[in-house]
């Protein structure tokens, strides 16, 4: 009897931890961005890479795009379109140089993320964002959301990778 | 008495998961480096993202620097040295010009990772590395690990950033 007392407990408390991390997954925490509802997903800073890009010009910065494990699977099983419940994240860092590379290089050549400049988010949920490819979309600085003016402007841009399911990042193994 | 016998099946399912789990995470497959016997880490592709970086010059290369959990929860807790069990990955690609982010950004500004040149990895281990500051280093290309006379560069590069226990990259949030 002990022992079937302890596998009880043993099993209520792996049930309690994965109640609490399903929680803890599901509820996104902070403002919502205007138009399209989207919070930080808790947690994407731990999401798998999908591909790393650097963007010159006005942007002039360093960037990366991690999946959740619905994103990482269709990027992986090459599918398209993406299905609900995919969330891709796009990390955008102040493209620095770096002297203290350069120094180990002999040669002005390398180049860091630097301080953050926004973090962006794709959801996919084709019922609710119908009318924007199924995707919701979402900007945030310092963890505040954008305006609802620059909100308005990722759909159009997105529409141009409308074959590829209005996503511009490939994944690179 | 089939209640309990369904907690046991259970138990025993999770426990098999868990034993599985632990199983395939423990041991590297493939060739091991020369000189340090590096394997690569299975699932190092998931670990999460420490920052990204842009080597011009003969490089010419986009990075990303993934760490797995010992790694990620000294870099965030500011640790250092790193603690054995630390596994840093550095995978590198070539840098190509985006022309289908050109379109749309309107300009030549894009340039995103192309095919893999090479993965490289840091593992903490004072005791096993100690003549080499704590570290073992491998250099894996398509799954093949580099030369010797190649992994004997490691090291003497990796010193030059001896203040921060030899690693080069700092983790971006």
């Amino acid at each position: 009897m002990k022992r079937i007392t302890f596998w009880l407990v043993a099993v209520a408390t792996l049930a309690g931890i994965v109640a609490f991390t399903a929680r803890a997954s599901r509820h996104a925490e902070g403002e919502a961005a205007p138009i399209f509802g989207v919070k930080i997903p808790p947690g994407y800073r731990d999401w798998s890479l999908i591909s790393v890009a650097r963007e010159e010009g006005n942007f002039n910065d360093l960037r990366a795009q991690l999946g959740n494990d619905v994103a990482m699977k269709a990027y992986r099983e090459g599918k398209l379109p993406f299905p609900d419940g995919t969330i891709i994240a796009g990390l955008h860092w102040n493209c620095i140089s770096s002297e203290e590379n350069n120094k180990v290089f002999g040669r002005s050549q390398s180049f860091v993320a630097g301080s953050a400049k926004n973090v962006q988010f794709m959801v996919k949920d084709s019922k609710k964002y119908a009318v924007t490819g199924g995707w919701g979309f979402a900007d945030f600085k310092d963890g505040k959301p954008a305006d609802e003016a620059m909100h308005k402007t990722c759909f159009p841009c997105h529409q141009l990778a409308k074959d590829r399911d209005f996503v511009f990042t490939r994944y690179t193994p």
